[in-house]
């Protein structure tokens, strides 16, 4: 459930004032300004969880969302908004949390606690969770051809990480049928809508589909974000007998569900085992657009609000802040 | 394409008469009456191809789909039928054809022609690539509690490779759940139609629903089968959204398509020799439920008719006819 927060009465009364941290509040839905860095004490963590001393925290497309109130299910507000951050409980840890990331001291379940290598960045650790563990569990593989469709301005940060990068905009089932005329082998889809059986007729026989995310299922065009329609209804539906017909697969990955809702921690703890082997070998890195004080929070949404989450598309940062958000678009 | 069948003409001219060889061939569909055993000269093979002395042919579900003609695309009459046969070319071998398979004397593609291993029976072989290829590609996993519906005729059959059996006439879904609280990892489903999202809404996060078959997708009721309607737009659609939303997999797997419209048998001789693996360790063994000559072939047809297809419930069978047609029903 989403933490509530409330202005921290005890701090008046005569007994001497508990530790006090600061936390992003989202005060209510819309605009920049519903954003506010408030002081409170902070909860003490319960049985299976742990306090962290927060360093950085990840930003990512789903939070925009949540500060619109456009989530299928929106939480109630006001709320310490962040699903991800990166801090100390003696060992560097990053964690994953359904709310409640972005503060100074974050309580975590300890099962979505994952201590980080010694080389990693905190800013890298807060950027890892859900894009990576997102993209970890879509299973994609070593040793492929990599295109990606993105919106114009975003190919210089993304062309480094894939084969070939085609414009939104353009006839993107053409570019890649010519590129790769028998098909390819798995397609991932964070805009879902319109484009699923689109997105399945590229796969070739026995490939998979794959409808992920963390919440950021628009039906509508990308530019128009905010107003887009969640209209689930509108959403093209797939027949079972053409994936029989066809050998394909499609398979949906809603990582806040499976680890909040559905309790399949263990999934994710052996996703997240596997990245931090990758990491480890130097096989991946997260890369991070930029880093922001806390202060700055209202900018660092506005900035990163036209653009897409994907698990490719962070630039690299400067860490330099003692907790910052990190803008993982 | 199937190979279709003439009399032979050249045996009544002055040159020595070619070997003809007995086929069992479907001059039209309907009745078991349209099933002859014909001789004709054998095709030589062509380049990529192997001519095999057959032992045992495989009969399946879909051949009598094919003998009442109702295949989504069925193949023009009169033709040779049979998908699997076993027998020597050298090597003891089995066989996976584009119909062509029940002859004494059949010409297979050689990336479809698999060495048995020594200790298989030709009965055997001619029961294994189509029924255990499906199922290795839908990627059943070991250890695993295994739930079956089946009708109740079957039971006895098919109990011994299940932890528990379920009438098919029974309210499955409710019996599973009880079972299984938390769901079930894997669905396989050779039946279709209106089972579609119940098969889905089986599922544990992260499972997967396969939609398996030779052809035989029903959408009325099995005991209809030979009435059933093949109405694709009857069948269940699935939301990619609800996939999404729930973590789950839904995938199609039509072997025939796979390997003789799609040309994709790199997967299925990986498949091969993963089975063949597990019959050499002795963890796998064909049960095939009986033999017939060629001569009795309408009949065991006929026997087959009110059964449906499964990997698992092939009964033993003596192996004792020189070339026959294997009920693996």
């Amino acid at each position: 459930m989403p933490e509530t927060v409330k202005p921290d009465e005890k701090a008046e009364e005569g007994a001497p004032a508990p530790p006090q941290h600061r936390n992003i509040v989202l005060t209510g839905f819309g605009g920049l300004k519903m954003l506010k860095v408030q002081r409170r004490a902070s909860n003490a963590p319960g049985p299976g969880e742990v306090s962290i001393r927060v360093k950085a925290c990840g930003l990512n497309f789903v939070d925009l969302m949540v500060r619109q109130g456009v989530l299928d299910s929106p939480p109630k507000t006001p709320l310490v908004m962040g699903f991800e951050c990166a801090g100390e409980v003696g060992d560097h840890v990053m964690a994953f949390t359904d709310y409640g990331a972005w503060g100074e001291v974050v309580v975590a379940p300890a099962s979505l606690v994952f201590k980080m290598p010694s080389n990693m960045s905190y800013a890298e650790g807060a950027a890892l969770p859900m894009n990576y563990l997102t993209a970890q569990l879509c299973r994609t593989v070593e040793d492929v051809t990599l295109y990606g469709t993105a919106s114009a301005h975003k190919h210089e940060v993304v062309k480094a990480n894939l084969t070939s990068v085609i414009d939104r905009s353009a006839d993107y089932l053409h570019e890649i049928r010519k590129l790769s005329p028998e098909g390819v082998d798995i397609v991932l889809d964070c805009m879902c809508g319109e484009d699923t059986n689109k997105g399945i007729s590229l796969l070739k026989p026995m490939g998979k589909y794959v409808l992920y995310g963390s919440s950021n299922i628009v039906t509508g065009e990308t530019k128009s974000f905010f107003s887009f329609a969640k209209s689930w209804w509108q959403v093209d539906k797939v027949s079972p007998i053409k994936l029989y017909d066809e050998n394909k697969t499609i398979s949906g990955l809603q990582l806040r569900h499976l680890a909040f809702q559905q309790g399949q921690t263990a999934y994710i703890r052996s996703a997240m085992n596997r990245l931090l082997q990758l990491y480890t070998q130097g096989k991946i890195k997260p890369v991070v657009d930029s880093t922001w004080a806390f202060e700055d929070t209202q900018q660092s949404t506005d900035e990163a609000a036209p653009q897409e989450a994907t698990a490719e598309n962070k630039p690299e940062a400067e860490e330099n802040k003692d907790a910052s958000a990190v803008n993982g678009q």
